[in-house]
């Protein structure tokens, strides 16, 4: 992802005020690459906060509802105060009016704020996005580890947050390296258990046979929103499509596979731990053809 | 603690630069409370970072060696530079000189830096300590926590960088949130598999007779600086000091126990999951003095 071209500050409104419709004066452009937090800030201290990114496609925000959703959703999880969804809908959309052309992203982030501030600290960026063709046409190698955890945790420990897109990323981000380190692009995490997980920052698609298959939400994953989407146009399209606990075999065995996020799409899986995998390139280059069109 | 009152910027030397004696053209000091980071800064965007707290006491920054160190090595285990230490050590040191009398926080803080510059981001911060003064002396009542991973987790999965000390630290805050909604004051994290690990901030340390104990390091915790320090002193009293692994019942079992870390230094336990624990007011007031005093 390139440098952020526009960044908006916010002063999160009260979720409870359903009177007001105006937020412009809650917002404050700030220049993106100038200093705009203090070393105080709790995200910045401690990876405390939540946030989510958006795909955009010629000024299209894609799927801005379900992504404010997922957000209040992390939000309740940590314990932080539900984000006023309609202030928030008016930042991405100005956000998306600063996106050019082509491909960019807009992140929403809000975090539990300065240690001794009164409120959370928000904000939001465009920046244009990086180029996926080869990842959704080559394809992406990916490697299974371990996430540590059993599939039961979520339900038995929530303070893990596995259910939660937080800041807390240097997990995800030491994983990817470590599929590199092992020649590969990217990662699918497993449970202790053995169940299929998430990659980690996309949601796991399968092909067996005619059936779409996704590990069900619950096992300590995030709800794919870009995933959802896909769902709904496969089902449109007479497919069949469902959640289920997946083993880690499923992985290999699948007819076919895609690592999903809501910026580089469809990426179709190439290898699993070094073994071959075929792709459907007409099969793809179809579901991104769907994902790029304007999605709400 | 209280919002900082002094902060510097650093820009990281190249550890293998041993000729460079002098880093003061590295240091910027600036406005704590002021903007200092872009909303690009990956510490605030995955919680992509390392940091440390040093206890400073009447001046005396406590253990600087040990706590540089560990900065190196959770470096090592996040794959960021090398930290170059006497740069570490100098900055320190010119925030220990701003701290006043008393008891004072230090903070260092390396990231990964800005998504598209040049170089991780650091910075040192100085905070008046909050007063310790009840969980040193009336204790702290604590609750056991699944820590969701089992205790070969660190070595079989080092991408979960167990032992390295993360800004990604949502899990932390939430579960002494979770603690808190207990009732209780802080937690104390037991492995999948019954091992007692660590408190969120603190390790443990247990008094079963005459041997004091701690859990052994490697199995997904951080070797304590603190406790480190008071088993020196421990053995130098002529007390038994080890590590071991114990099982969560030992902490139940103990005929007393401690969190220790380098600002509340050490917190009797007086409940575990409800059940009150006897508070040994002078061993735990001698080995506060200990703590207190000025320790390289």
């Amino acid at each position: 992802m390139a440098a952020a071209r526009f960044a908006l500050l916010i002063t999160p409104a009260e979720s409870t005020d359903e009177e007001r419709a105006d937020f412009s004066d809650s917002f404050r452009r700030i220049d993106p690459s100038a200093p705009a937090l203090s070393v105080g800030e709790l995200s910045t201290q401690r990876g405390d906060g939540i946030f989510e990114s958006i795909g955009v496609v010629d000024g299209h925000a894609q799927e801005i509802g379900p992504h404010l959703q997922r957000l209040a959703h992390s939000a309740l999880l940590c314990d932080l105060p539900e984000p006023h969804l309609e202030q928030w809908r008016q930042a991405a959309a100005i956000a998306a009016a600063e996106c050019g052309p082509g491909e960019w992203v807009i992140k929403l982030i809000l975090s539990r704020g300065v240690e001794h501030g009164p409120a959370p600290t928000a904000w939001v960026t465009a920046s244009p996005a990086a180029d996926f063709t080869d990842a959704r046409t080559r394809g992406v190698r990916v490697v299974t580890l371990d996430r540590g955890v059993d599939s039961d945790a979520p339900a038995r420990a929530p303070w893990l947050l596995l259910g939660a897109k937080t800041l807390s990323y240097a997990v995800n981000m030491a994983a990817i390296r470590e599929a590199v380190r092992r020649g590969a692009d990217d990662a699918v995490f497993v449970s202790t258990d053995g169940i299929l997980l998430e990659a980690p920052t996309a949601s796991v698609v399968l092909r067996l046979g005619d059936r779409f298959v996704s590990p069900e939400p619950g096992a300590g994953i995030l709800q794919g929103t870009t995933q959802v989407s896909l769902f709904d146009h496969l089902r449109a399209q007479g497919h069949s499509a469902s959640y289920e606990r997946l083993p880690v075999a499923a992985l290999a065995a699948a007819d076919a596979a895609w690592l999903l996020s809501s910026v580089r799409l469809a990426a179709p899986i190439t290898a699993v731990d070094g073994l071959a995998k075929p792709i459907d390139a007409e099969l793809t280059a179809s579901l991104n053809r769907y994902l790029l069109s304007p999605r709400d």
